[in-house]
Protein backbone atom coordinates (compact mmCIF):
# COMPACT_ATOMS: atom_id res chain seq x y z
CA UNK A 1 0.00 0.00 0.00
CA UNK A 2 2.77 2.48 1.21
CA UNK A 3 4.67 1.51 -2.51
CA UNK A 4 1.27 2.11 -4.20
CA UNK A 5 1.01 5.90 -2.82
CA UNK A 6 4.87 6.96 -3.09
CA UNK A 7 5.36 6.02 -6.87
CA UNK A 8 6.56 7.64 -9.24
CA UNK A 9 4.84 9.13 -12.21
CA UNK A 10 5.46 7.04 -15.98
CA UNK A 11 5.80 10.21 -18.21
CA UNK A 12 5.82 9.44 -21.92
CA UNK A 13 7.40 12.34 -24.09
CA UNK A 14 7.18 12.21 -27.48
CA UNK A 15 7.01 14.19 -30.97
CA UNK A 16 8.19 14.65 -34.78
CA UNK A 17 12.12 14.28 -34.98
CA UNK A 18 13.34 17.93 -34.43
CA UNK A 19 10.16 19.10 -32.04
CA UNK A 20 12.87 19.43 -29.26
CA UNK A 21 11.96 16.36 -27.12
CA UNK A 22 15.42 16.14 -26.20
CA UNK A 23 16.57 19.47 -25.07
CA UNK A 24 13.54 19.62 -23.06
CA UNK A 25 14.35 16.50 -21.48
CA UNK A 26 17.65 17.71 -20.66
CA UNK A 27 16.37 20.87 -18.77
CA UNK A 28 13.59 19.42 -17.16
CA UNK A 29 15.80 16.56 -15.31
CA UNK A 30 18.06 19.46 -14.22
CA UNK A 31 15.19 21.53 -12.46
CA UNK A 32 13.70 18.26 -10.77
CA UNK A 33 15.96 16.07 -8.83
CA UNK A 34 13.03 13.83 -8.28
CA UNK A 35 12.79 12.61 -12.20
CA UNK A 36 14.98 10.30 -14.20
CA UNK A 37 15.07 9.81 -17.64
CA UNK A 38 14.89 5.80 -18.82
CA UNK A 39 17.42 4.80 -21.00
CA UNK A 40 16.52 3.34 -24.12
CA UNK A 41 18.10 0.63 -26.12
CA UNK A 42 19.40 0.82 -29.97
CA UNK A 43 20.92 -0.90 -32.61
CA UNK A 44 21.54 2.32 -34.37
CA UNK A 45 25.50 3.77 -34.43
CA UNK A 46 25.75 6.65 -31.98
CA UNK A 47 25.55 10.02 -33.04
CA UNK A 48 28.69 12.36 -32.37
CA UNK A 49 29.05 13.27 -28.48
CA UNK A 50 26.34 10.30 -27.88
CA UNK A 51 27.66 7.75 -24.87
CA UNK A 52 26.78 4.68 -24.11
CA UNK A 53 24.81 4.32 -21.17
CA UNK A 54 23.84 7.59 -20.83
CA UNK A 55 22.34 9.07 -24.27
CA UNK A 56 21.47 4.97 -25.25
CA UNK A 57 22.36 1.88 -24.37
CA UNK A 58 23.85 0.83 -27.79
CA UNK A 59 23.34 -3.14 -29.01
CA UNK A 60 24.20 -5.20 -31.56
CA UNK A 61 21.14 -6.69 -33.63
CA UNK A 62 21.27 -9.88 -32.28
CA UNK A 63 21.01 -8.98 -28.66
CA UNK A 64 18.25 -6.71 -29.57
CA UNK A 65 16.76 -9.59 -30.84
CA UNK A 66 17.30 -11.97 -27.81
CA UNK A 67 15.76 -9.24 -25.00
CA UNK A 68 12.53 -8.92 -27.27
CA UNK A 69 12.36 -12.95 -27.02
CA UNK A 70 12.98 -12.47 -23.25
CA UNK A 71 9.90 -9.80 -23.52
CA UNK A 72 12.52 -7.25 -21.91
CA UNK A 73 11.30 -4.47 -23.29
CA UNK A 74 7.88 -2.43 -22.16
CA UNK A 75 7.85 -1.04 -25.86
CA UNK A 76 10.11 -1.63 -28.67
CA UNK A 77 10.02 -0.26 -32.81
CA UNK A 78 11.78 -0.06 -36.18
CA UNK A 79 12.93 3.43 -37.29
CA UNK A 80 13.93 4.09 -40.35
CA UNK A 81 15.87 0.29 -40.24
CA UNK A 82 17.06 0.48 -36.52
CA UNK A 83 15.76 -0.86 -33.25
CA UNK A 84 14.73 1.14 -30.63
CA UNK A 85 13.39 0.01 -27.06
CA UNK A 86 12.49 0.89 -23.59
CA UNK A 87 13.92 -2.19 -21.35
CA UNK A 88 11.56 -2.77 -18.76
CA UNK A 89 13.33 -3.83 -15.44
CA UNK A 90 14.94 -0.27 -14.60
CA UNK A 91 11.66 1.81 -15.12
CA UNK A 92 9.66 -0.40 -12.88
CA UNK A 93 12.50 0.28 -10.28
CA UNK A 94 12.64 3.78 -10.40
CA UNK A 95 8.93 4.30 -10.46
CA UNK A 96 9.00 2.05 -7.32
CA UNK A 97 11.51 3.88 -5.87
CA UNK A 98 9.29 7.00 -6.41
CA UNK A 99 11.13 8.44 -9.04
CA UNK A 100 9.30 9.87 -11.52
CA UNK A 101 10.48 8.36 -14.97
CA UNK A 102 10.49 10.21 -18.52
CA UNK A 103 10.63 7.88 -21.77
CA UNK A 104 11.47 10.24 -24.71
CA UNK A 105 10.47 7.96 -27.71
CA UNK A 106 9.86 8.11 -31.46
CA UNK A 107 5.97 8.19 -31.64
CA UNK A 108 5.58 4.37 -32.91
CA UNK A 109 7.14 3.11 -29.40
CA UNK A 110 5.03 5.90 -27.70
CA UNK A 111 1.76 4.04 -29.32
CA UNK A 112 3.25 0.54 -28.22
CA UNK A 113 3.24 1.79 -24.32
CA UNK A 114 0.07 3.02 -24.44
CA UNK A 115 -1.32 -0.02 -26.16
CA UNK A 116 0.38 -2.57 -23.39
CA UNK A 117 -2.21 -0.70 -20.84
CA UNK A 118 0.98 0.54 -18.73
CA UNK A 119 -0.39 3.64 -16.47
CA UNK A 120 1.03 6.72 -17.49
CA UNK A 121 0.92 10.15 -18.29
CA UNK A 122 1.74 10.78 -22.39
CA UNK A 123 2.72 14.20 -23.85
CA UNK A 124 2.99 14.90 -27.40
CA UNK A 125 5.34 17.85 -28.05
CA UNK A 126 4.49 19.81 -30.84
CA UNK A 127 5.72 22.53 -32.98
CA UNK A 128 4.57 25.96 -34.23
CA UNK A 129 4.98 25.53 -37.73
CA UNK A 130 6.22 22.87 -40.62
CA UNK A 131 8.75 25.56 -41.59
CA UNK A 132 9.91 26.10 -37.96
CA UNK A 133 10.84 22.61 -37.79
CA UNK A 134 12.53 22.53 -41.25
CA UNK A 135 15.10 25.30 -39.62
CA UNK A 136 15.67 23.32 -36.93
CA UNK A 137 16.25 20.01 -39.14
CA UNK A 138 18.60 21.84 -40.92
CA UNK A 139 20.14 23.70 -38.40
CA UNK A 140 21.10 20.20 -36.61
CA UNK A 141 23.99 20.24 -39.50
CA UNK A 142 24.20 15.96 -39.05
CA UNK A 143 21.21 15.07 -41.12
CA UNK A 144 21.73 14.71 -45.29
CA UNK A 145 19.32 16.03 -47.49
CA UNK A 146 17.36 12.90 -47.60
CA UNK A 147 17.09 12.32 -44.38
CA UNK A 148 15.35 15.58 -43.85
CA UNK A 149 13.20 15.23 -46.43
CA UNK A 150 12.11 11.75 -44.77
CA UNK A 151 12.11 13.82 -41.17
CA UNK A 152 9.66 16.21 -42.49
CA UNK A 153 7.02 13.61 -44.04
CA UNK A 154 7.12 11.12 -41.02
CA UNK A 155 6.94 14.28 -39.40
CA UNK A 156 3.28 14.99 -40.63
CA UNK A 157 2.11 11.79 -40.26
CA UNK A 158 3.24 11.69 -36.54
CA UNK A 159 1.57 15.40 -35.75
CA UNK A 160 -2.09 13.24 -37.17
CA UNK A 161 -0.91 10.79 -34.32
CA UNK A 162 -1.40 13.52 -31.63
CA UNK A 163 -5.04 12.44 -30.69
CA UNK A 164 -3.65 9.39 -29.01
CA UNK A 165 -2.02 11.61 -26.17
CA UNK A 166 -3.45 12.17 -22.80
CA UNK A 167 -1.79 16.36 -23.49
CA UNK A 168 0.26 18.09 -25.94
CA UNK A 169 2.88 20.91 -25.39
CA UNK A 170 3.68 23.28 -27.93
CA UNK A 171 7.60 23.69 -28.17
CA UNK A 172 7.67 27.11 -28.86
CA UNK A 173 10.31 28.32 -26.33
CA UNK A 174 12.20 25.55 -24.44
CA UNK A 175 11.57 27.48 -21.34
CA UNK A 176 7.97 27.65 -21.69
CA UNK A 177 7.65 24.03 -22.78
CA UNK A 178 9.44 22.59 -19.85
CA UNK A 179 7.25 24.65 -17.75
CA UNK A 180 4.04 23.36 -19.16
CA UNK A 181 4.93 19.89 -18.59
CA UNK A 182 6.09 20.85 -14.68
CA UNK A 183 2.20 22.22 -14.68
CA UNK A 184 0.73 18.61 -15.92
CA UNK A 185 2.96 16.91 -13.54
CA UNK A 186 1.60 18.62 -10.25
CA UNK A 187 -1.21 18.04 -11.70
CA UNK A 188 -1.24 14.45 -12.29
CA UNK A 189 -0.07 14.42 -8.85
CA UNK A 190 -3.52 15.71 -7.56
CA UNK A 191 -5.05 13.07 -9.45
CA UNK A 192 -7.54 11.15 -6.63
CA UNK A 193 -5.40 8.29 -6.99
CA UNK A 194 -2.19 10.06 -5.75
CA UNK A 195 -4.12 12.29 -3.08
CA UNK A 196 -6.07 9.52 -1.63
CA UNK A 197 -3.63 8.79 1.03
CA UNK A 198 -3.62 12.76 2.50
CA UNK A 199 -7.97 11.95 2.50
CA UNK A 200 -7.44 9.07 4.48
CA UNK A 201 -5.17 10.30 7.27
CA UNK A 202 -7.86 12.96 7.87
CA UNK A 203 -10.77 10.41 8.38
CA UNK A 204 -7.93 7.62 10.49
CA UNK A 205 -7.74 10.58 13.03
CA UNK A 206 -11.33 10.64 13.92
CA UNK B 1 -16.22 23.34 -34.67
CA UNK B 2 -15.06 26.80 -33.59
CA UNK B 3 -17.19 26.57 -30.79
CA UNK B 4 -15.64 23.38 -29.86
CA UNK B 5 -12.37 24.48 -29.49
CA UNK B 6 -13.34 28.21 -27.81
CA UNK B 7 -15.52 26.50 -25.47
CA UNK B 8 -14.90 26.85 -21.20
CA UNK B 9 -14.08 24.21 -18.94
CA UNK B 10 -16.84 22.87 -16.61
CA UNK B 11 -15.14 22.89 -13.22
CA UNK B 12 -17.17 21.38 -10.52
CA UNK B 13 -15.61 22.53 -6.61
CA UNK B 14 -17.05 20.57 -4.15
CA UNK B 15 -16.39 19.51 -0.65
CA UNK B 16 -17.28 19.51 2.75
CA UNK B 17 -19.14 22.22 4.21
CA UNK B 18 -16.00 24.20 6.53
CA UNK B 19 -13.35 23.52 3.76
CA UNK B 20 -12.98 27.01 2.23
CA UNK B 21 -14.75 26.11 -1.15
CA UNK B 22 -16.15 30.03 -1.00
CA UNK B 23 -13.32 31.60 -0.29
CA UNK B 24 -11.55 29.59 -2.72
CA UNK B 25 -14.18 29.99 -4.97
CA UNK B 26 -14.28 34.70 -4.45
CA UNK B 27 -9.98 34.84 -4.75
CA UNK B 28 -10.05 32.43 -8.17
CA UNK B 29 -12.95 34.82 -9.51
CA UNK B 30 -10.61 37.92 -8.86
CA UNK B 31 -7.85 36.05 -10.35
CA UNK B 32 -9.72 35.47 -13.51
CA UNK B 33 -11.38 37.27 -16.11
CA UNK B 34 -12.15 34.20 -18.21
CA UNK B 35 -13.96 32.31 -15.05
CA UNK B 36 -17.40 33.00 -13.84
CA UNK B 37 -19.33 31.60 -11.27
CA UNK B 38 -22.66 29.28 -11.58
CA UNK B 39 -25.00 30.91 -9.61
CA UNK B 40 -27.19 28.40 -7.82
CA UNK B 41 -30.71 28.49 -6.88
CA UNK B 42 -32.05 27.40 -3.30
CA UNK B 43 -35.11 27.40 -1.32
CA UNK B 44 -33.24 27.73 2.00
CA UNK B 45 -33.45 31.19 3.63
CA UNK B 46 -30.17 33.73 3.18
CA UNK B 47 -27.85 34.10 5.60
CA UNK B 48 -26.70 37.27 6.33
CA UNK B 49 -25.30 39.42 3.76
CA UNK B 50 -26.30 36.98 1.08
CA UNK B 51 -27.94 38.98 -2.07
CA UNK B 52 -30.57 37.27 -4.18
CA UNK B 53 -29.25 36.71 -7.37
CA UNK B 54 -25.23 36.95 -6.29
CA UNK B 55 -24.43 33.99 -3.73
CA UNK B 56 -27.77 32.15 -4.41
CA UNK B 57 -31.17 32.82 -6.46
CA UNK B 58 -33.34 32.07 -3.71
CA UNK B 59 -36.71 30.88 -4.60
CA UNK B 60 -39.54 29.24 -3.18
CA UNK B 61 -40.21 25.47 -2.88
CA UNK B 62 -43.25 25.43 -5.63
CA UNK B 63 -40.80 27.58 -8.20
CA UNK B 64 -37.96 24.73 -7.45
CA UNK B 65 -40.12 21.74 -8.29
CA UNK B 66 -41.84 23.33 -11.10
CA UNK B 67 -38.06 24.05 -12.35
CA UNK B 68 -37.27 20.14 -11.71
CA UNK B 69 -40.41 19.07 -13.75
CA UNK B 70 -38.91 21.17 -16.62
CA UNK B 71 -35.54 19.46 -16.32
CA UNK B 72 -34.10 22.72 -15.87
CA UNK B 73 -31.62 21.79 -13.91
CA UNK B 74 -27.83 20.30 -14.36
CA UNK B 75 -28.18 18.92 -11.02
CA UNK B 76 -30.31 19.49 -7.54
CA UNK B 77 -30.57 17.62 -3.86
CA UNK B 78 -31.81 18.36 -0.77
CA UNK B 79 -29.72 19.01 1.90
CA UNK B 80 -31.11 19.88 5.55
CA UNK B 81 -34.19 20.13 4.64
CA UNK B 82 -33.50 22.83 1.49
CA UNK B 83 -33.47 22.34 -2.04
CA UNK B 84 -30.31 23.41 -3.88
CA UNK B 85 -29.93 23.37 -7.68
CA UNK B 86 -27.52 24.67 -11.03
CA UNK B 87 -30.05 26.08 -13.55
CA UNK B 88 -28.71 24.44 -17.18
CA UNK B 89 -29.35 27.40 -19.38
CA UNK B 90 -26.58 29.89 -18.11
CA UNK B 91 -24.11 27.34 -17.93
CA UNK B 92 -24.32 26.12 -21.08
CA UNK B 93 -24.46 29.75 -22.44
CA UNK B 94 -21.41 30.95 -20.79
CA UNK B 95 -19.53 27.42 -21.61
CA UNK B 96 -20.26 28.42 -25.37
CA UNK B 97 -18.64 32.36 -24.77
CA UNK B 98 -15.16 30.24 -24.14
CA UNK B 99 -15.67 31.31 -20.08
CA UNK B 100 -14.63 28.54 -17.39
CA UNK B 101 -17.91 27.85 -15.49
CA UNK B 102 -17.38 27.23 -11.55
CA UNK B 103 -19.75 25.01 -9.81
CA UNK B 104 -19.39 25.33 -6.36
CA UNK B 105 -21.91 22.56 -4.73
CA UNK B 106 -22.39 20.37 -2.40
CA UNK B 107 -21.41 16.87 -2.65
CA UNK B 108 -24.33 15.42 -3.46
CA UNK B 109 -24.86 17.69 -5.79
CA UNK B 110 -21.39 17.02 -7.29
CA UNK B 111 -21.88 13.60 -7.80
CA UNK B 112 -25.51 14.06 -9.82
CA UNK B 113 -23.55 16.25 -11.98
CA UNK B 114 -21.09 13.56 -12.50
CA UNK B 115 -23.84 11.05 -13.09
CA UNK B 116 -25.28 13.63 -15.78
CA UNK B 117 -21.98 12.51 -17.98
CA UNK B 118 -21.69 16.40 -18.68
CA UNK B 119 -17.61 17.27 -19.86
CA UNK B 120 -16.14 18.71 -16.68
CA UNK B 121 -13.47 18.77 -14.07
CA UNK B 122 -14.37 17.73 -10.80
CA UNK B 123 -12.22 18.66 -8.29
CA UNK B 124 -12.87 17.70 -4.10
CA UNK B 125 -11.51 20.31 -1.56
CA UNK B 126 -10.23 18.97 1.47
CA UNK B 127 -8.76 19.71 4.84
CA UNK B 128 -5.93 19.31 6.97
CA UNK B 129 -7.64 17.42 9.53
CA UNK B 130 -10.93 17.16 11.09
CA UNK B 131 -9.71 19.31 14.03
CA UNK B 132 -8.86 22.51 11.83
CA UNK B 133 -12.62 21.66 10.17
CA UNK B 134 -13.93 21.87 13.51
CA UNK B 135 -12.33 24.93 14.43
CA UNK B 136 -13.10 26.51 11.31
CA UNK B 137 -17.04 25.83 11.94
CA UNK B 138 -16.97 27.04 15.08
CA UNK B 139 -15.05 30.18 13.80
CA UNK B 140 -18.08 30.89 11.79
CA UNK B 141 -20.42 32.07 14.53
CA UNK B 142 -23.42 31.58 12.48
CA UNK B 143 -23.58 27.83 13.80
CA UNK B 144 -25.96 26.04 16.64
CA UNK B 145 -24.09 23.46 18.05
CA UNK B 146 -26.31 20.94 17.10
CA UNK B 147 -25.64 22.33 13.16
CA UNK B 148 -21.72 21.42 13.92
CA UNK B 149 -21.72 18.57 15.14
CA UNK B 150 -24.18 17.37 12.35
CA UNK B 151 -21.79 19.21 9.74
CA UNK B 152 -18.80 17.41 11.04
CA UNK B 153 -20.36 13.85 10.47
CA UNK B 154 -21.50 14.84 7.44
CA UNK B 155 -17.89 15.78 6.71
CA UNK B 156 -16.64 12.51 7.64
CA UNK B 157 -19.39 10.76 5.10
CA UNK B 158 -18.06 13.31 1.89
CA UNK B 159 -14.65 12.52 2.54
CA UNK B 160 -15.40 9.27 1.73
CA UNK B 161 -16.73 10.23 -1.29
CA UNK B 162 -13.45 11.72 -2.82
CA UNK B 163 -12.62 8.77 -5.26
CA UNK B 164 -15.35 10.02 -7.33
CA UNK B 165 -13.10 13.15 -8.41
CA UNK B 166 -10.80 13.88 -10.69
CA UNK B 167 -8.53 15.91 -8.33
CA UNK B 168 -8.25 16.30 -4.94
CA UNK B 169 -6.90 19.87 -3.67
CA UNK B 170 -5.60 20.26 -0.19
CA UNK B 171 -6.76 23.46 1.42
CA UNK B 172 -4.26 24.12 4.06
CA UNK B 173 -3.69 27.27 2.47
CA UNK B 174 -6.02 29.57 0.71
CA UNK B 175 -3.25 30.92 -1.33
CA UNK B 176 -1.62 27.68 -2.03
CA UNK B 177 -4.99 26.07 -2.90
CA UNK B 178 -6.21 28.68 -5.25
CA UNK B 179 -3.14 27.91 -7.40
CA UNK B 180 -3.17 24.11 -7.29
CA UNK B 181 -6.39 24.86 -9.15
CA UNK B 182 -4.84 27.26 -11.37
CA UNK B 183 -2.46 24.50 -12.27
CA UNK B 184 -4.98 22.15 -13.07
CA UNK B 185 -6.70 24.53 -15.00
CA UNK B 186 -3.88 25.36 -17.00
CA UNK B 187 -3.00 21.13 -17.21
CA UNK B 188 -6.64 20.58 -18.70
CA UNK B 189 -6.25 23.02 -21.18
CA UNK B 190 -3.27 20.93 -22.53
CA UNK B 191 -5.40 18.19 -22.98
CA UNK B 192 -5.44 16.71 -26.51
CA UNK B 193 -9.19 17.75 -26.74
CA UNK B 194 -8.49 21.20 -26.22
CA UNK B 195 -5.02 21.48 -28.32
CA UNK B 196 -6.40 19.58 -31.28
CA UNK B 197 -7.04 23.16 -33.38
CA UNK B 198 -3.24 24.36 -33.03
CA UNK B 199 -2.15 20.48 -34.26
CA UNK B 200 -4.33 20.67 -36.83
CA UNK B 201 -3.16 23.74 -37.85
CA UNK B 202 0.63 23.02 -38.17
CA UNK B 203 -0.67 20.73 -40.79
CA UNK B 204 -2.43 23.14 -42.81
CA UNK B 205 0.03 24.67 -43.44
CA UNK B 206 2.21 22.53 -45.24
Amino acid sequence: MQNEQTRGLLITLSGPSGSGKGTIVKSLLSKRADTVLSVSATTRAPREGEIDGVHYHFIDRETFLRMIEDNAFLEYAEYNGNFYGTPKAPVEAELLAGHNVLLEIEVQGAEKVMDSGAEMVSIFITIPSMQELERRLRGRDTETEETILSRLSIAERELKRAFRYDYVVLNDDVDAAVERIETIIQAENMRYSRMSKTVMEVLEVC
